[in-house]
């Protein structure tokens, strides 16, 4: 099997042709992928509990600290304490926190469009199933 | 469109998970998915030319000199000057560069091939196809 004959080698390749994409269109709005990420991720009214950003992103702790903190000096997000549970932290969107999500929001919106009106209905509804059934396979083998 | 129904969601998500999984396959061989990466993209008795790796890894130099360095610290690669151009340097592999090379391939093969006899040849050539379309439709944007 060679390399460019395997699930790993295209899932890999293409994150990263997105992930750079991504980079090209939003650096001039002062934004990363990561952080676009991050943005998308936090509801605009609730905000999301620190604990739960990481899981929902995928990402390792120490990587979304690092993305927060410039995220904050940056004034997209604040941090507050959970209304509920005074131990916890929330992260909530600042106004121009809002306002570069919007921006990430349209580019996000406008990639996955196009290549939806590309390959259509039917192919998009098998790439998500393969995709899913891959991700059953790698919790099976844990 | 909510984020569970973009293509680079899932592709990230998925790639993600992918990560981890062979971090932790190989770990107790003191090997990470980055360093099995690399490995198979050295050619066994070519060995590969410093500046064809990141290219083909997808990686930026800064981040690959950091793997690479570490690699070397490991005695699994050496660095020689290309015989036909001497100001450039090939990266070969050791003997025990080899060796895990070998169980990273195992590794990947294993993976690779439960998900081929799980999801069938038809639908890994439609998988595939989509992949590539993806990335052309990425070249296009740019």
């Amino acid at each position: 099997m060679k390399p460019e004959k395997t699930f790993d080698f295209h899932i890999r390749k293409t994150w990263i042709q997105i992930s750079k994409m991504y980079n090209e269109l939003v650096s001039a709005q002062g934004l990363t992928t990561s952080v676009g990420m991050a943005l998308l991720n936090i509801d605009i009214k609730e905000g999301i509990r620190s604990t739960a950003l990481g899981p929902k992103m995928g990402m390792e702790s120490t990587s979304l600290s690092r993305v927060l903190k410039s995220m904050e000096a940056q004034g997209l997000i604040h941090k507050v304490s959970d209304p509920n549970d005074k131990r916890s932290v929330v992260i909530r969107l600042t106004d121009a926190g809002i306002s570069k999500r919007n921006i990430a929001r349209r580019v996000v919106l406008d990639f996955n469009q196009s290549i939806a009106e590309r390959i259509g209905e039917k192919r998009t509804q098998e790439f998500i199933h393969t995709m899913t059934e891959i991700g059953h396979i790698i919790s099976e083998q844990k």
